[in-house]
């Protein structure tokens, strides 16, 4: 990773720590800090900052409303981990099975009103009802995701184009709100606040395309998860809904038949779907529309109005991101 | 009650009606609209309309930002209801009931985004960050309030203060900022926002000692729910902390005991601790003290500079609440 990248990253992080919530009750707050402080990426407030660096070079100015999406973030995890159930989260305890759920839902409540209150303290205040205008839409789009994702699960029968807007929805318009952010912030133009905002989008869609393949094709050392838990668990991916929807005759039959199952050896299962993947070709279907998503989300930071060396910093960054996860 | 109360209550609703929140998923918001249609007294934006009505006569400028409290009260009881396990919201199924929790949660959710972006929609430019700052300090502090109030279940011993503190919060504060709102939105001085704000919290605490005593001394043909339930479950109220703090000797002992025991017949149980209340006078301490918020609140009302058949108009409506649950 590029040392200006942990630069920032340390920076954020430097911030977050320094951010308080509240103190009482106790119960109240300590879960906020706790998830917060159990790491991961700070991908989303990283790329408010990239985006911010677009235009203005004084990316540190962009520092605490970009926190705010990291809130927000923390807050779904905290809430979605409700609703999946989830014993972990980032290898660790999730907030409702550390606590119980009542702290879980209250805790999450008090988030999402401290991440408006970190946009509304932070934000300069002619850029505020933007700025709140879009995250709004943006909040909205990712409950309706986890409320798509939810019902996905029982529905006989999801479309691939469903399924992409699913995801649309429930992760790549965080990415884009975070891009565009940092464009609001940096005074940049309204095209180009949407061409950052399309670009987080298309580079957010490719990523849990991205997800999906891993899923079945990562390496087990490497991999933090089982291999192959998708197919076990019949997830609706992109991979599974294209195989349902390509798949004929024995194929077509042979797959149903996998996924219907109740009693199964589970590596006999995965090996089987595996080649019935194969036999469709989905693994270069996927991996051709996720080189589409990350394509056109490229081109769409080419056609900012920009600073090359920052264009290439967030370019790197995504490039990092796809190599390091292969 | 008042003509143009009722007046002022059919354009509230007339108005919630009008509102939309959303359409894809129905999961996500169809509770929204069930929960908003069960009705109410729509008290809290009454309370803007009336708060604002006492500087300027064009109440109704200010009915679609007084909309953004109805809706953040009805997000506060959808997730108080999964909490507290409640069946029944206004004599319906409560929405996790209804649907189930997970869709609970997150329509609660979105709720709280639409309450936002109701304020953000509706509050002139110039008022949002005053707005959003007074609301974001009352919706954390509703949230606290809920906290302790769960905490004080579980904790041996509860104060009559961090009683009072608790009902300020999970409930006063609410009705404080709605009087606020309506002020702020009139262009009222900042002192007299100020004392809106403090007349809601003093009512709003008087409202809840109210409730307290109504749950013991309510004529049960008129009463919603069992006269007594908070005795017979020990609740933790302003009339039992306060016996438990004054009772001594056997009285204190019989207290205890009735509280500690698992087998008991209710009506005894009601009978016995009414009997305790008697002997330590708490009906008359509670409504003295009832009186006493009652009161420093209508003094502040006399304070507001602002038109007087308007202030009668507001002093009416708590009276008639008042007197409509005696």
């Amino acid at each position: 990773m590029d040392n200006s990248i942990k630069q920032y990253i340390a920076e954020l992080n430097q911030e977050i720590a320094q951010t308080k919530y509240g103190k009482s009750p106790a119960e109240l707050y300590e879960p906020i800090d706790y998830l917060m402080d159990l790491g991961g990426k700070r991908m989303r407030p990283l790329l408010s900052l990239l985006g911010y660096q677009l235009n203005k070079p004084d990316y540190q100015t962009a520092i605490p409303a970009a926190i705010a999406v990291e809130i927000f973030h923390n807050f779904t995890l905290m809430h979605d981990d409700i609703m999946d159930k989830a014993p972990l989260r980032r290898g660790e305890a999730t907030v409702h099975e550390k606590w119980n759920e009542p702290i879980a839902i209250l805790s999450g409540d008090v988030m999402l009103v401290k991440a408006y209150e970190q946009f509304i303290k932070h934000v300069p205040a002619d850029q505020l009802k933007q700025v709140l205008e879009r995250f709004n839409k943006c909040a909205t789009e990712v409950c309706e995701g986890q409320q798509h994702d939810m019902n996905f699960e029982m529905e006989a029968s999801v479309s691939v184009e469903q399924y992409i807007d699913m995801i649309r929805q429930k992760t790549a318009v965080l990415l884009g709100f975070s891009l565009e952010l940092g464009g609001i912030l940096s005074g940049a133009s309204e095209k180009d606040c949407q061409l950052l905002y399309d670009m987080g989008v298309n580079v957010g869609i490719g990523f849990q395309l991205m997800d999906d393949l891993l899923d079945v094709y990562a390496d087990q050392a490497a991999f933090g998860k089982q291999v192959g838990g998708d197919i076990i668990s019949n997830k609706k991916t992109f991979l599974l809904l294209t195989a349902l929807k390509q798949a004929e005759g024995n194929t077509a039959d042979a797959l149903k038949r996998w996924i219907a199952k109740e009693d199964f050896d589970k590596a006999e299962k995965v090996e089987a779907v595996k080649a019935i993947y194969e036999r469709l070709n989905i693994k270069a279907q996927t991996e051709n529309l996720m080189k589409d998503y990350f394509d056109k989300g490229f081109q769409q930071l080419e056609q900012i109005e920009g600073d090359d060396l920052a264009k290439e910093l967030m370019k790197d960054f995504f490039e990092y991101l796809i190599k390091r996860q292969k």
